[in-house]
C-alpha cells in the first residue's frame, strides 16, 4: 500500500469547481441537433422554450462555450453535500490480489442516494429564477424523482413526479422519500393526462415505462401555467451538469499526482458516465492526454453494443422532440425480470456521438454478474452500491483482474454513481438464487427498430 | 455568513484520532459495577468472558486508563468510511433565523446507515483477534445489526442476528441488507432458544422485545463453541468505542477555532451521546472547560426523565449481569405507536452516573413533533434523518429558536447519529397525518418498577 495516497481525498471547499464544463466545445463532430417531430427541422430556441427553462434552453443548444460559470446559489447547494470523495478501493484491490490500482467517486452520500442531485439543483434553480411555480418530471427507479423533490423543497418550487407505475408499487419507500420532500407522485400511466388515458387504453394493464412517463410530464408542464418539464439524463444540459463530477475527479487526481489509464461509468441515459468523462474526453479530444473509456450497460437494454445510430423519439407518445442517438428504439421495454435502472430505450447524443467517433468504448454486462460484482464490493468496500453503479463495479473489477493476469498496474477510475438503499427487492432476489438475465433477441430488436421514425 | 467555517469540515486521514478516550478514566464517582444475577457479587473477568471477548472484558472493567490505542486493523476499516463530517447548518441557521450557530456530527454516512459501526468493527476485530467462529447479538431497529453484518463481512466472521419480531416483519429491507452482508437473521422470540420458547409459551403473539433478543442471542452464544455475544449500545465498551465521534468533532472544532456551548445528543442506550459527549465531558470533569449537556429521549420510552436510579436486568430473560442504571424495568416496553429505536428499558451506567452527579441533563420529547422537525431538517439540510437522530434535532432547534429570542450566539452541536432511508413506514405515518403520541402513564410505569430486583 502506498503511504502517500488517502483512502478518501476531499477537495477542500475553496478547491471545488466554479465552473461547469461543457465537452461539446471541444468536440469536432458535434452531437446532432434535436428536431421537431412534426417538421423534422431543427428545434429553434423559441420552440424549446415552451418546454425547457429559457436559460437550461440556451445551455442545451450551446456547443461552443467550453467553461459555464455555476450561480452563487448552487454553489451554495453543492457544498450541503459535495465535494464527493475519491476514493482509492485498498481493500478491493487487496482482495482481488491485483497490481491494478482502483479507485471510485463515489456521489451517494446525499439523501437522493445519486448523482442526480447534481443536475436537480440546477434544472431547479433556472426555474426558480424564471419565475415559475413549479416543474414536471418522471421517475423510474426513482432516484431523478428524489434528487428533484430535494432540489424543489429546498428552493419553495412545486413538484410533480410521474414515476414508472411498476416502480410506483415496487418501491413505495422511494414514493415516501419524494412525498417527505412535498413533491406529488402519479404512478404512470395515469388517468390524468391525454397522453396517459391514450396509452392505457391501447395497453390495459400496462405497468408503464420511462418514455410513457416522459409523455405524461410533458403533456402537464405544456398545459400548466408557470410549469416546465425538466429531465434528469440523456439532455446536453444534464452532461453540462453532472460535469462537476468529473470535474472534481481530475482535480483530486491532479492534487495526489495520479493519472488514470481507464475510466469506467454505467450508462442509462449518459448522465453519470457523460460527466465523470467530460473532463477526460475534453483532453483527449484536444489531444492533451489519452485515457481508455468504457461505457457498461445492461445486456438486457443494449442501446450502445447493439442500438442503432438513428434519429428516434425520445418519449413513448412522440411529443418530444427527435434525437438522434443510439437507440432500441422508442417501443422498446427492457423485460420484466430486469432490475434497477438503465432501461431508457436511447442514449445522450453527445455521448452516441462521441461513441460514433471510436473515442469511447461499450460493453454490456448480465445482471447476475452485476449482483454478484455488487454483493462482493458491498462486503469488501462497505457501500451497498445501486444496481446501475455495479454495473460499472463489474467492469472494473474484470479490468483488475486482467492487469493480474499481466502484471500491469493500471489505475483504473469507476464512478460509484449511488446505493442501493431502496433495491432490496432485486437484492433479495439475488440472495435467494432467484436473479435471472435476459438477453433480447434479433428478432426483438428488428421488431423495435421498425418503429424508428423516418427521417429525409 | 462568516467565511472562513466551511459548510463541512473533514479531518485529514493523519488528523484522525488514534487511540479512544475513556471518560470513567476521570469521573469522580465511578459507575457501578455489574452485578452476576445470582450472587449480586461484582462480575469478575472471568466470569464476563464466557459471554464476552477477553479483550472487550478487560475494557468493560478499566476505569482507569484514559487512551486506550486503537489496533491498525480498525483504523484502516475506520478509514473506509471516516472521518465523518462536522456539518455547519448555514441553511437551518437562515430558514431559522437565529442567531446561534448550528453544528452536527454526521454518522449517517455509511451502508449501516449510523454510527454503530464503529463499535461492530472493534467488538468484531476482538472476536476474531481471539480466534472465534463467530458472534451473535440481538438487533431492533436494524442499525447495529446491519453494523455488526458489515463488520463480520469484512473480517470474514459467522453472525448471527436476533432481530426484535416487529422489526423483522416491518423492515424486511434491513433484513436483506444484512443477508447481503452473509448474516442469518431470525426472528426473536424464536423457537431455536430456551429462553425464547419459554417466552413464546408466556406470551403467545407477542412481537418482541429488545431485551428479549438480547437474552436469545446470549443464549445461543454461551451454547454454542466459539462464538460470543456482542452489544451495540450500553455497555461502557461500546461508549469506549463511540468516543471517536467526540474526538473528531472536538479535533474538527479545535481546527477550526470553535467552541461549541451546548451539545444535543439522542439518548436510547446511550452509545452515540456517549460517544459524541466523551472528550468534552472529560474536560468538564477535569474542570478544564465548561459545556451543557443535554440527553434527548423519546417520551414513550423516559429512561432518564421519568425512570428510578437502580439495579437492573438488562435483558427480559434476566440471564444477563444486573445494571445499575436509569430504568424504566426491565418488563417495559414502548406502546406499539412507537417508531424507530431509543426502545431501550435502561440506559448506560456510565451515564447514568453522570447524570445523577448532575453533569448533564435530559429532556423528552414527543414523536409527532421529532417528525416536524425530522422533516424541517430533510427539506432544508438535504439528509433524511433516522427517527433517532431526528430527536436530537427537534431540541436543537428548540434551543436555536431560544437564541433567537434572547438574542445570544450560541453555539450548538448535535449529533446526527444516521439515516431515515429504512424508516420510511414511520415517515408514511406522519406524511399521512397518521402519527401520533404516547406518553406511558405514571401507573404504568409504577407496575413496570414493581419488577425491578431486590439488592442487598
Amino acid at each position: 500500500m502506498e503511504k502517500n495516497i488517502p483512502y478518501k481525498t476531499y477537495l477542500e471547499e475553496s478547491e471545488m469547481p466554479k465552473q461547469w464544463y461543457n465537452v461539446r466545445a471541444d468536440m469536432k463532430n458535434k452531437p446532432a441537433p434535436l428536431l421537431n417531430p412534426g417538421t423534422h427541422q431543427p428545434m429553434t430556441a423559441e420552440e424549446l422554450s415552451g418546454v425547457f427553462c429559457e436559460e437550461l434552453v440556451k445551455q442545451e443548444l450551446d456547443n461552443d462555450t467550453a467553461y459555464i460559470d455555476i450561480p452563487q446559489e448552487i454553489l451554495d447547494f453543492y457544498k450541503m453535500y459535495r465535494p464527493s470523495p475519491l476514493v482509492r478501493a485498498y481493500c478491493l484491490e487487496k482482495v482481488l490480489d491485483t497490481p491494478a490500482k482502483i479507485y471510485y467517486k463515489f456521489e451517494g452520500n446525499n439523501t437522493s442516494g445519486s448523482h442526480k442531485l447534481n443536475s436537480a439543483i440546477a434544472q431547479a434553480y433556472y426555474a426558480k429564477k424564471q419565475g415559475l411555480k413549479g416543474v414536471t418530471t418522471e421517475t423510474g427507479a426513482g432516484q431523478w424523482g428524489t434528487a428533484l423533490s430535494m432540489a424543489c423543497a429546498y428552493l419553495g418550487l412545486d413538484c410533480k413526479v410521474f414515476m414508472v407505475k411498476v416502480s410506483y408499487e415496487q418501491k413505495p419507500f422511494r414514493r415516501e422519500v419524494m412525498r417527505t420532500y412535498g413533491a406529488s407522485v402519479t404512478p404512470s400511466p395515469s388517468e390524468t393526462t391525454e397522453v396517459g388515458r391514450k396509452i392505457l387504453a391501447a395497453h390495459p394493464g400496462t405497468t408503464g415505462s420511462l418514455g410513457c412517463a416522459i409523455s405524461e410530464a410533458v403533456e402537464v408542464a405544456t398545459h400548466t401555467e408557470g410549469y416546465r418539464y425538466v429531465l434528469g439524463s440523456v439532455l446536453n444540459q444534464v452532461l453540462l451538469h453532472q460535469s462537476i463530477i468529473g470535474l472534481e475527479s481530475k482535480a483530486a487526481f491532479d492534487k495526489l499526482g495520479v493519472k488514470p489509464d481507464i475510466i469506467i461509468g454505467c450508462a442509462g441515459g449518459g448522465s453519470n458516465l457523460g460527466g465523470l468523462i467530460s473532463p477526460f474526453m475534453g483532453q483527449k479530444l484536444r489531444g492533451e492526454a489519452d485515457y481508455r473509456i468504457i461505457a457498461v450497460e445492461p445486456a438486457s437494454c443494449p442501446s450502445f453494443t447493439r442500438g442503432k445510430y438513428a434519429y428516434d423519439f425520445c418519449d413513448t407518445g412522440m411529443v418530444c422532440p427527435l434525437a438522434k442517438m443510439y437507440t432500441l428504439g422508442s417501443g422498446f421495454i427492457p423485460s420484466a425480470n430486469h432490475a434497477g435502472g438503465l432501461r431508457y430505450h436511447g442514449m445522450s447524443s453527445t455521448l452516441s456521438q462521441l461513441y460514433d467517433d471510436k473515442l469511447m468504448e461499450a460493453v454490456s454486462v448480465e445482471q447476475t454478474a452485476v449482483f454478484e460484482a455488487a454483493q462482493k464490493f458491498a462486503r469488501i468496500e462497505g457501500i451497498l452500491p445501486a444496481p446501475e453503479s455495479s454495473h460499472a463495479i463489474r467492469v472494473a473489477i474484470d479490468e483488475a483482474l486482467k492487469c493480474k493476469e499481466t502484471g500491469e498496474e493500471k489505475t483504473i477510475l469507476f464512478g460509484l454513481t449511488g446505493t442501493g438503499y431502496f433495491d432490496m427487492v432485486a437484492y433479495q432476489k439475488f440472495n435467494d438464487g432467484e436473479m435471472t438475465d435476459y438477453i433480447p433477441t434479433d428478432e426483438e430488436l428488428q421488431k423495435s427498430f421498425a418503429g424508428l421514425p423516418v427521417i429525409d
